[in-house]
């Protein structure tokens, strides 16, 4: 059976696709540590990320970056911060976390609850950012 | 002046280097959160990864998965997992960490101790590794 994140690529359950191409996609985390936390998935479905071919991981953290610089410019933080678990869903996930400190990254905490509008307003605001210009500062 | 992860590279403060080419290396964490965490960073001292330029990140994750497989081959662990948060040391750096539970990665817990032939025992054993044959259960 496909994974969660591709049936939510394929509109089979809810989700909010913030971003795609021939060989990734990225998603809003219902469970999220931060608003604006996003979960950038291969539509190859891997398991373990250390199991995919090296030339399409490299793919997969350049258009990680790509999602990390939209998020970065419409979500204030001081970084966003990367975490890979690997324990839950079977299909790997690149976790993209806005942060401000050092313990914002731990998934034993509770996760935060936002009406759907919150997720559908972020979304919004993170595909709208892709095209905007960059800067060092971002 | 070099970050605190160029001194190290240079042998200018102690260090335990598990790996290096011609663009990354590879040191032991020495407050680490498991036994065999590793720090991957880039020889270009750039602060925040995403700033790194594409084709330099893309090669960036593959140099860490290469040294991933290698501390799994040698640590008794169900994944290698990974994080980045950047708001400590100026010079992008990977963690690689041996996980066994969701919660494992979290830098606001203690970091574990060990002593100095601890840390050569484990940087010794990843460097073996690294050229022993790989399996999908690794």
């Amino acid at each position: 059976m496909a994974s969660i994140f591709t049936r939510i690529l394929n509109g089979e359950i809810p989700g909010h696709i913030v971003a795609e191409d021939d060989d990734f996609f990225a998603i809003l985390d219902i469970f999220p540590l931060a608003k604006g936390h996003t979960l950038v998935v291969p539509k190859k479905e891997v398991d373990y990320i250390f199991n995919l071919d090296p030339e399409l991981l490299g793919r997969y953290m350049v258009f990680a970056q790509v999602v990390a610089k939209a998020i970065k410019r419409v979500i204030p933080c001081k970084r966003i911060g990367v975490a890979v678990i690997g324990l839950e869903v079977p299909h790997s996930h690149i976790h993209l976390v806005p942060i401000n400190h050092i313990g914002d990254i731990d998934f034993s905490k509770p996760k935060l609850k936002f009406e759907d509008d919150v997720f559908v307003q972020v979304r919004e605001s993170i595909r709208g950012a892709f095209n905007e210009p960059d800067s060092d500062f971002r």
